[in-house]
């Protein structure tokens, strides 16, 4: 229609951007419902969890369980219920057949009998390598959240 | 690539899944612009809104109207805008030829001449059981909003 | 199913949609890492941002990227992080072969060294007429964002 853009065009293929999209929802909701197994398994078995807000990377299915179930342990006891959003997603196919996926990620946190207001508990950058497990769905790799305060 | 996935895949069709996504993006601006009518006109004429924090549900079009007709008064009366958010969404068709589509939903909340800060006024669970209209298009039969504050 | 619904379908092209979506995400990101020119040229070359959060619009890619250079010179001297969330978004296209966008736009604002809680700096509604460019890439022909509180 008019101008000379300078960007490379940033569309990915439609089918894989939307399945990484319900990929996305499928494992925030997981976490959020404290589904630690099932939460876990939506990583590779070898698979990393790295954040600028944790001591040491959580490698492996278990420990990433564990961490999960440590955390929702905490939630309850402090009678906090955590969302995570994930938004502004480019996706990127590589060379060697994983995926790059970069979001935003938030925490959204209410308090149970707290009046309902909730608070922006964390503003994040989540940089996901993604693979496909044997049956085909998609798996991550390496997940790297990085906390906007601590950035 | 590697790794054995316990999950089913969590992928719906395509079409499906976004046709849900832009159903939810209007019906949220109708809601947020006060259409009050056309906002009751995207559930069945049965159509049930149910939410923990309500003390009954709304059934039918014209409830549902009034509902929001008066959330709306309500609101500008104490110089409010709202913004419904719906994020985090997950569809899977149902055997009887509903959808249920699974998402998180945020209540954004802003003080006209407030200086512009917003606040998180709710977040919610969203369960819809959506149906298909004489024309094609999707509808809520039922939906049921938890806010996290009251679970 | 059941039902007779009174509003039109509000489905657009699968394809066209994805490609809004990809482009908003893909812009984000380049305005929130400061990448100004980049972020200028998702604009046509006589693009043009008006706000009623601004004086006066801003028009072409030139002054669209001194206007982003200087607010993320701005947060980077008082310690700030910020993330631009789009979302709920209609897409239609236009007689003219243009394309109307609207969508929620939010700016979470997060102070580094601050202990991790972010706040919701703005609530806006954005309105964009897109345009392809000559590689057949959308570009903003036109953005009106207006904030919730000065509505």
């Amino acid at each position: 229609m008019t101008s000379s853009p300078t960007l490379p065009a940033q569309s990915t293929d439609t089918g894989l951007y939307l399945e990484v999209q319900q990929f996305y929802a499928h494992q925030m909701q997981l976490l959020d419902d404290r589904a630690c197994d099932e939460w876990a398994a939506t990583f590779t078995p070898e698979g990393v969890f790295a954040a600028n807000g944790l001591p040491a990377p959580a490698k492996g299915r278990q420990t990433i369980a564990a961490a999960a179930r440590a955390a929702g342990e905490r939630l309850a006891a402090e009678g906090l219920v955590h969302r995570h959003w994930l938004g502004m997603l480019t996706v990127l196919p590589q060379p060697d057949g994983t995926v790059s996926a970069r979001s935003y990620a938030l925490v959204i946190q209410t308090r149970i009998g707290g009046g309902g207001t909730a608070e922006l508990h964390r503003s994040t950058l989540c940089e996901d390598r993604l693979v496909r497990g044997e049956d085909g769905s998609l798996l991550v790799l390496e997940r790297k959240v990085t906390r906007d305060d601590l950035a």
